[in-house]
């Protein structure tokens, strides 16, 4: 059984070492949602989340000797660079392994650390198991990201940061994937003061712990899919099952879509690079999973190692649904002076044209036709519609894509 | 003349209102350049970026009576935003000029802390001059971005908070555009130990206060250019120029592209998100324009209000020049089957298509032969040579562009 008192024992163990991330208020949330949001920025720990936490309390609490014989993980991701730079603070030896088709950002990130990195296999469970090869033929400790005592005590420091900072907090948003973070968070939260009211946020595409806690038993997902890889797992484990049971009041559920919002929100808003794990607390309240109105409480961030071209995608995509950018096709005569025409109009309706394809080949065409995609940058939806306008004033046929 | 009292002072009013922003060892940079460098995140601050401190202050030393006037500012970016936030604390009326052209979510950062916003001018200079003559004709109080007291007083505090968190800190670099920033942390820091070194960094579209540093006279830029639109300023103002030459210790420039990966690393590493004027310190620093080796330097991340458009802009050449992605034009025959045969030996050298344009119209191709634009995701430099061989061994023209 993990305790109060284990976790305020990790605490020690990591002072001085990782970061005590900043938490501030959100002021848009808390005053869009008539509530005191708060924001953990885990983004901000070292290694970029805060799998940290718990990979260095398991290699403090390891013995000298067992530690010295080398640390094994399977993991793709922010566990692999936790477990990296624990085992480069102990300077102890840590091998990982990942997927063949790895990015090679995240290779050299763990790798940076001075870790090994064994890349095999085609899919997770083909890495995991020779991890879990590799660990027993060279009598090496395997580190599980979250099923495990240390790892979740690790985990659990967060909430004494929280409670520091807001001694009166009265509800924390957890991402659940394995479920270690919360677990950790929540027997601390409890502990200290049993009405702080803890949810858990899982993604639709991964919502095998959600099922698992209305159902009261493990059921483990057939596939997941979803952009917060990082809490993409498939199967549950019955032991950190049982500790949500106990200790957590309710588990909401957040699309792609409520999750890239948060992403860009966060982004614009708080200067945050956060991964999509990261944001489905804060996705969730913004898009009021939780009930959070005349409360304080405090959305978990917890990490921001997100591909810089998924973020490229998502900002994107926002800026479509924000009305910020517009893309048409338009239908012109192919003649001379018919995209200069078509520019003119656009000029004197302030749309600033940022790409542009012309094409005559298209089957769909007339002979004499020509379409024109074109990506323009607007500033609202009211702009949107004035530039619609003038384009039909102006006798354009055209559709928005 | 301004002194620490008054930095002190105006820490006193800023307490409890704006964030005491965070501050944190940066652990990449500074093993890379054998120094201890910190990073102090002002982009973190309300309004995101540092413009709040002082425009806060300015208002907090007004006579309630003239402030009850209401007050006026002429300015597209930080400072509108810093002085909105501060006129919504104080309940007072906030009348802010700007281009007409300034982008919707600019106008509507303002709009959101309840400033009046006048959209006006084809530039900064007409806005700045209506500005001008609203405030004289209506009685109102002119609050200037950096040529007053009081504003650089507020900005000031940034220096109090760094040496709170490293007393023993021994050099900090710092922005510069008109001047405030660097003229309240130079005073606040000298003042408290004359030791600590200040150096200014300018970006090289925009280096009118670094050329009259270094001829003892103000030298106004005919034009200023950069990425960095919050230090693009043109006119360098006499007053400032004298405090910085009595307390700044060396100006330094980077360009465009070195601020580009710092903006970048920062968003990777850091997990921030920085705007131009914001990232010129963390450039300065990464590429040695300063030399900080073995010393404990603070860099000073001023803001973050980036536009998303330029960030994506940013990622996406960070991503071609740090070889993770490569554009290739390739001939083919224009045949069934020539594209499924490209598509096959690329997927062969592991590299994954994000973007292709398929053109056999261009004048420069023979009859028979078409181009193929096609962008792929890669691993790094040595993966892009293989693909390259893998393309020549498979007889394919290619260039990359």
């Amino acid at each position: 059984m993990i305790t109060l008192n284990n976790i305020k024992e990790a605490k020690n163990k990591l002072q001085n070492i990782i970061q005590n991330t900043p938490l501030a208020l959100a002021p848009i949330l808390s005053k869009d949602l008539g509530a005191e949001v708060y924001l953990k920025k885990d983004n901000l720990q070292l290694t970029g989340s805060f799998k940290l936490r718990g990979a260095f309390n398991r290699l403090a609490c390891l013995n000298e000797e067992i530690r010295n014989k080398g640390v094994v993980a399977a993991s793709a991701g922010n566990h692999a660079q936790g477990l990296a730079f624990a085992a480069s603070h102990f300077k102890c030896e840590a091998t990982i392994f990942m997927p063949e088709a790895t990015p090679l950002t995240k290779v050299s990130g763990v790798k940076s650390f001075g870790a090994k990195v064994v890349l095999i296999g085609e899919n997770f469970d083909e890495a995991y198991e020779a991890a879990m090869k590799f660990t027993e033929e060279n009598n090496k400790e395997f580190i599980h990201p979250f099923a495990d005592d240390e790892v979740i005590a690790g985990q659990g420091t967060v909430a004494l940061e929280i409670i520091e900072d807001i001694e009166d907090i009265e509800h924390i948003v957890v991402p659940i994937g394995g479920g270690g973070l919360i677990s950790g968070i929540a027997i601390a939260a409890k502990a200290i003061n049993p009405n702080i009211r803890i949810t858990g946020v899982v993604a639709s595409g991964a919502r095998g712990m959600k099922e698992s806690f209305e159902s009261h038993m493990p059921i483990d997902s057939v596939a997941v899919k979803t952009i917060a890889d990082g809490i993409a797992v498939r199967d549950v484990t019955p032991k950190l099952l049982d500790i949500i049971l106990e200790h957590v009041d309710d588990i909401v559920e957040v699309t792609d879509n409520e999750i890239a919002n948060a992403i860009l929100f966060l982004l614009e808003k708080h200067k945050l690079v956060v991964e999509g794990a990261g944001a489905v607390a804060t996705a969730a309240i913004m898009h009021k999973k939780v009930d959070v109105e005349g409360s304080k409480v405090c959305s978990i961030i917890s990490g921001g190692n997100i591909d810089v071209t998924m973020l490229s995608l998502i900002i994107e995509k926002g800026l479509v649904k924000s009305y910020r950018k517009m893309n048409l096709i338009v239908t012109l005569m192919d003649k001379p002076g018919a995209l200069m025409n078509l520019t003119n109009v656009l000029t004197k309706s302030s749309a600033n044209i940022v790409q542009i394809d012309y094409d005559r080949n298209s089957i769909k065409l007339e002979f004499g036709e020509a379409h024109v995609t074109i990506a323009v940058e607007t500033k609202g939806e009211e702009h949107q519609k004035l530039i619609r306008e003038n384009l039909k004033q102006a006798g354009y046929r055209f559709k928005q894509i």
